[in-house]
């Protein structure tokens, strides 16, 4: 553990979330959703979607802009599929509603397609995708977002970072597949840590307000999707964010590109357009998590360039995270953090963080 | 048009590849298939998916790992889903089918999704994604293909370029979103073209045998995924190409990365797998095509970088390319095309393409 950093037990961070919601008026087991898909961010390695994100939940509530209680509502159904409305809640509240229903249907259908519009920002895809992997079910998970990816040839931000995942199920232990990747090519979080240190960053990962790629962090206007520049194939990362931004609001009939409204926005409501998807492998050839578990080995036994950095299975980093968490006995967050989590307790009246080290 | 080129009207140029497969033997209905698939790939400007690659198909019906004659079986189905074996036959007569009963699917469940093993190489991706279109719905379709594209960090070929192709139906007239696209960085047709022209290349498109990118084409050895190097997030293009192996092979049951047969056998089944997935946007919110076409209009006229070069939505450059063959009264061939399809014409004795300027 670094000098600068705090070690927070998975059940204590969860409680503290709750607490703050339940401060504020917001159903429990809303806020229990929120507090176990921000939490579960944290421990998985992924900390700009985790307790650093919790301040513009608050502001969201306290402003009206998502809303306390209720249930998202079926607008329309099919065997197969489900049109929802999120009714502004808390993004994980719909997003645990439309993957339960996802997962449902896949069992019924083969195939579940849910889609939301009303919805908030939902933490990580990955949380949502990773539901089906209990009922050895495959599932996906896609969001738009406030706009900060440009297409290419284009000197605006356009998209948001319009994330998309995948999980599949394998039939070892701990391996299951588990990509949750923003369509980016980085996520803004990178440019603001060098912005911060006044370091370069690579050319490619965004263009100033000409529309020209920076070096300079400070130079930064918008993202460039996945691929970077039209030479090395930028255009393909924009097909991708489109293909979210089709999912989430063209089919859903939410707030769509590039009208979602800005980050630092908290008085409109966010009406995110968000899209769920479970898969039963049993539709299809006998053995698909055998087979995902020998994919997996295969990659994972590959020559890599360097002995010292063997080739990974997506899923494989947050898998060393949280088993680095378990042995710390809790998530390691830095000073700043939990400095600001002690804040929060003041305002909110509730019991401050009570981390492993004090 | 340029001196060492020809023009060949679409419909010649589709007799002349059904003539070349019915002298093989070919069942006429599914030379047909295959004449369609490659002559529309040259027509919306994929020469590497086209006449080029004839040989190819010629050389598996030869050697008898493709089939001349049969049909594709279901093994499995529920109302949302199925599961076929292409039975070895031609790659567009297996696509053409597995999507047909997609979009039936689609049609009664809201989504199809069909996933085939036994299939051979199918063309373009976007061919399939586009059957949709005609029925207003969406259409997605993956493949697997022959290792070519290297994990990240890993020093050898793995998967193929594991193409992914979405299209969707726009309201407005020629203007339906089409993206096809491998999850490759770059195609192996730009590498190549580059070693001819003794030209360097991009760093980050390919590595060499000790796993290194270099800019030098005659040192390939294996692509790199979307994205490049570790450090600009190519393990989301290497997380994507797993994601097209888990819709294909792990699904299917098909043979699988990375133990797909390599580009020069002709001697093994490439037994591809293959996914075909159609999404009735009336099944979510009211009014798709509209938003779609807004979404193009908005991305169109966003402020280019370059006013020379503005924003393109995908479909966009094949659209172009289509009323360029159109004006011209046909598909422009580099004249060493037109040889090599001269030397096919005498080998098997069927009438030599006619080009409209000889």
């Amino acid at each position: 553990m670094m000098a600068n950093s705090r070690i927070v037990p998975v059940e204590v961070m969860k409680n503290f979330i709750k607490n703050i919601m339940i401060k504020l008026n917001v159903d429990p087991s809303h806020a229990e959703n929120l507090a176990d898909v921000l939490v579960t961010g944290d421990y998985r390695g992924h900390f700009s979607h985790g307790l650093n994100r919790i301040e513009l939940y608050i502001k969201d509530i306290q402003q009206g802009t998502c809303k306390k209680d209720g249930i998202p509502k079926i607008l329309k159904e099919t065997s197969a599929t489900a049109w929802v409305d999120g009714n502004a809640l808390l993004g994980p509240v719909v997003g645990k509603f439309c993957m339960e229903l996802a997962i449902k249907k896949a069992k019924e259908s083969g195939v579940g397609w849910v889609v939301a519009k009303g919805s908030n920002h939902f933490g990580i895809a990955g949380y949502y995708s990773m539901m089906a992997l209990s009922h050895k079910l495959l599932g996906m998970s896609f969001t738009n977002a406030s706009p900060l990816l440009a297409p290419t040839r284009s000197t605006e931000a356009f998209f948001g970072t319009n994330p998309l995942s995948l999980s599949a199920p394998s039939s070892s232990k701990n391996d299951d597949f588990v990509l949750d990747m923003a369509t980016s090519v980085v996520a803004l979080g990178k440019v603001e840590i060098a912005n911060r240190k006044e370091e370069k960053i690579p050319h490619g990962w965004v263009i100033d307000k000409n529309g020209k790629t920076s070096d300079d962090p400070a130079n930064f206007h918008a993202l460039l999707p996945l691929g970077g520049p039209e030479h090395s194939s930028g255009y393909k990362g924009y097909g991708l964010a489109a293909l979210v931004e089709i999912f989430t609001s063209i089919l859903g009939g939410s707030a769509m590109a590039p009208n979602v409204r800005s980050w630092s926005d908290n008085h409109t409501e966010a009406n995110l357009g968000q899209c769920f998807i479970a898969i039963n492998p049993d539709c299809f050839a006998p053995g698909f998590s055998d087979r995902m578990s020998e994919l997996n080995h295969n990659l994972r036994t590959q020559k890599p360039a360097d002995p010292d950095r063997p080739v990974l299975v997506h899923g494989d980093p947050e898998r060393a995270h949280m088993q680095k968490c378990d042995q710390q006995g809790g998530i390691e967050y830095h000073i700043n953090q939990i400095k600001m989590a002690d804040k929060l307790a003041e305002q909110f009246e509730i019991e401050p963080l009570k981390t492993i080290d004090n």
